[in-house]
């Protein structure tokens, strides 16, 4: 028994199986397969390994971004000369990713909780049935008392008083100064599955140089200080209208790294672009209201801004690479099977295309009879003396064939010619 | 040289190599293998390429989304009547992908710095040596000034005066009326590696539908404005206890798109999930406080706010898919793989299980003579006439094996069983 | 024509073909192959299989956080005892997963809009030309008047005044208590693709457990309470630098789970690390600046807070795993492939490095006479005559050799050593 299973092991390691093949020396098959092998293998090394880097895994990264607006608005309206600076034309202040900077406003100062008639074109009326007491409208300020105010043709509504007028947008926007702000952006990635982490203030990048430069797409593309006329331009959209009506911009920090060179050529990219189809006309614009609140004479009062501004969303955008052995293997493996795939077209082309397709099938199959298998198998001898009906063919010719070296490349054909 | 050069690579290209094989003429056999190569077929086709659309890479979007809430609340308390408006409750308030809207609070006007006695159960006392001065308790509301208030049995601290008193949350919440607010999204998705854009106002979604639409699962499926009573509904949740204690819900935008139809049949759907597991009950509710300061007769002073609200989390899931030729090809080269694994378990059966099991051993397989071999190998002799173990055999008993078909097909059962 | 469709339906179906192999019977190929071999199978399974689980498909989960800070902060300047509260020091209050602890700041009180001096250092002057009236700079505070004010040698600004003075941080920090707040997590993931949802308050972590626990990455590694000194402590850093100038820390609540087993193992764990490479200098610190509005007068105010803070960014990393079929099969399937690389490897030894290479070859291939081929192709007839060297050479030598026991080996050059 332990002699059998030694016996098996060694047959098993010292035995290798390879295939047989056979080699058609045919010019137009040949050339055929070869393009079509040299095909499989220019995409397989060509596409798949050097364009799109298939031996490489990839991973996303996780990512923080601060950000900080640098600059002084100035306006001169009715209340008189204002500067406006971070604390005031920022929301939210504390350095998100995503922030709004304010370039037009409408401001209703004094409001206090108390009565007074609607904004005319919210809630028309004529008498006081056209306003219901106690109820609301979506789109209103407040709640209806039931009263039609005569002098604006309103309904009287329990609301924070004076009403909101934004029927009118200040045009030309009052900050367009704006477009002088600058904004600085510190962005840190980390990529956990091969461990790096970087900072968008890559290594040329020193306090020296940040406190001079300005982004440039071309002159200096790695500088995180952007103007926003220069975000605005390179969005492919107009400052004055934008700043007027407000809308968002991307900005997309791309960083596409390969970790396969030294890790200081991960850099990260920056690109602009308008957001919510702004140029499509659907819902153009980009505004929300907020309020100050304070006390005056023991009441309270708040201050409504409606704010027009330009919305920022740092977006960042990763992909890294390295090599890997896993999709490095798997794009081998993969590309071996799609060798196999050219062989079966190839095999095709011989065996159904070829003039002398029968000839390359008898050199490349060796058919076992059905006719005598069948036979043998209906009496249950399990004997191993098989013929093909080529080789019956020849025992009935006589003994000269004896000499045919490879019954498969004898066909009835070659019996034919030998006559 | 340049000769064999020339050679070599004319025989590189003319020859074609193609391998030898066995057609096995067996019903059991036949019908086995087709079955499981039929299934394997059925596998890559059906289930890689069609279920699974395996001939397509896929990737996620980098998305920017907006919000703005529309409607008005109405509260009567202690303090009057009083309406709220989106620049009262919604915080924050520019539009952010996740915000909170106050559906319930408690309000601690005209704080001040000063002393005053805890909050009954925050920090109970008997005597002074039971509040330690100068200590503070993390869940407390001040510094402790070492005097236990009589009147209170609390210690007294240092903090905005009066302490906020949350024993008691108002029920019903202070603002039912949210459940009729609309919340209004904008969300553009970008799909970088494929350079498609898409906002969730697509085509047909223009500002006319906009003005008068209300999202609805079934009947409008793509109206981008939606009732808060709505929401919660969908979520699963009860709106008055979420609305008195408060509670997180996610608004998932899920972009799942095949870009080999057109591009505009690339639409959002939306999906409410409650978010935090309210319901498990372990940490259930969600509030935060908020202060509005004010100077009133040169002190300082705050109105606080304890704030319930719903939180809403607006998740952008998306996925796009396009036909790519690299997993087109790793799935068919992988596919052709997992063929070759059908033959491998077909050769098993034929190998292994079949009764005439040896047969097809000799049609398969071509034996070298260790033996034979061996000995060569010792004198050194690289002559191209080598006997296997079955031809020594054959010589052995004479010519009459001569009309032997198929020398590979000979083997010591056939010779034995011709005797 | 019915019956020959139904003869190649039978033949298709009942036929099988498998390849023809020759089993070489040579320790040394043998070992050197079946190592390969192993090699492949071993880096399939434990690698790809068992390490790598490429058996399973992956997916990414949907997330949100919500934060809630506790802990009272106590300062003592020239404006008198004051404490802090959670709605003081956190920025913003809504408990985002983006969020601003203050722990030092600069306060400017009772600002009013005005002509004053700049700070010495933003704008220096020594006569009125020095400043240009109307113009702004970056960096400056409000719009020059054109007047070089004479006491501070620099240009006089209309801004808020008086200006901020941030030449000198406070050091120690002014809210060195900091240390002792604790933040809480509330994290949610759905992972869409295997339809499951996970909250951070895991099945063992219930309200009572979470009332009395506090962080500990040996001890406590779930519960999701945290002390700031901890964070701080377990990011590397210093609590006190970055307390007086302000930093970024990520808490990255990383969920890697394998959904094969039971659901319940599915847990999160914590890590902290400083963001923004804030150790490197280039751009140290974090703060921004934040007003507080109010009237007083009739004359609107603001007071200025230059805040320093610790900005925490809670970052949620998800991956999920579970057995898929399709990741199955093309492992397997791509694994075949890089078997048959390893039968390519093998080939090439067997066929160029043994010395007995001419053997083995003339075992594996059979040729087809290119010569004899192109001849009957000349003359347009299709016989299967072709004779291989051997054959040649046998015919040559005699009757004897018809027990050759490999036909294939034959080549032209045979015939032409014939003539």
């Amino acid at each position: 028994m332990k002699n059998q299973i030694t016996s098996a092991l060694s047959d098993f390691f010292f035995e290798y199986e390879t295939p047989r093949q056979v080699l058609v020396r045919n010019r137009r098959v040949g050339v055929v397969c070869r393009l079509i092998q040299l095909g499989v293998l220019v995409y397989i090394i060509g596409w798949v390994f050097i364009y799109e880097k298939g031996y490489q895994s990839t991973d996303t990264a996780i990512s923080s971004v601060f950000t900080k607006m640098k600059g002084v608005g100035y306006t001169n309206d009715s209340g008189g000369e204002r500067v406006w600076d971070v604390a005031d034309y920022v929301f939210p202040s504390q350095g998100d990713s995503s922030f709004v900077v304010m370039t037009n406003y409408i401001m209703t100062e004094g409001q206090s909780m108390g009565t007074c008639p609607e904004l005319p074109g919210k809630h028309d009326c004529s008498t006081d049935a056209d306003c219901e007491g106690g109820s609301f409208k979506r789109t209103g300020n407040g709640e209806m008392t039931g009263v039609c105010v005569k002098r604006t043709k309103t309904c009287e509504v329990l609301a924070w008083c004076p009403v909101e007028d934004d029927r009118e947008v200040p045009d030309p926007p009052l900050l367009l100064s704006a477009e002088n702000y600058t904004l600085f952006i510190k962005n840190s990635v980390t990529f956990p599955a091969f461990d790096v982490s970087r900072s968008n203030l890559v290594e040329d990048i020193d306090s020296n140089y940040i406190s001079r430069c300005l982004y440039h797409p071309d002159n200096a593309p790695l500088c995180p200080i952007f103007k926003l006329g220069d975000i605005i331009k390179l969005s492919d959209l107009d400052f004055q209208t934008i700043a007027k009506v407000g809308g968002a911009i991307g900005i997309v920090v791309d960083w596409t790294c390969n970790f396969d060179v030294d890790v200081k050529h991960c850099k990260p990219e920056y690109t602009f672009h308008g957001l919510y189809g702004s140029k499509e006309g659907a819902s153009v614009g980009y505004n929300f209201r907020f309020a100050r609140h304070y006390m005056e004479d023991k009441i309270q009062k708040r201050t409504l801004l409606k704010v027009f501004g330009i919305r920022f969303d740092i977006i960042v955008h990763s992909l890294a690479r390295k090599f890997d052995i896993i999709p490095t293997l798997t794009a081998i493996g993969s590309g071996v099977g799609i060798f196999g795939v050219a062989t079966v077209v190839c095999d095709l082309v011989l065996l159904y295309l070829l003039p002398k397709r029968e000839f390359y099938k008898n050199m490349k199959f060796k058919y076992t009879d059905t006719q005598v298998q069948q036979d043998s198998e209906s009496v249950g001898v399990d004997t191993n003396v098989y013929y093909t009906l080529e080789e019956n063919a020849k025992q009935a010719q006589g003994k000269d064939q004896s000499k045919d070296p490879d019954s498969e490349a004898g066909s009835t054909e070659t019996d034919v010619s030998k006559k």
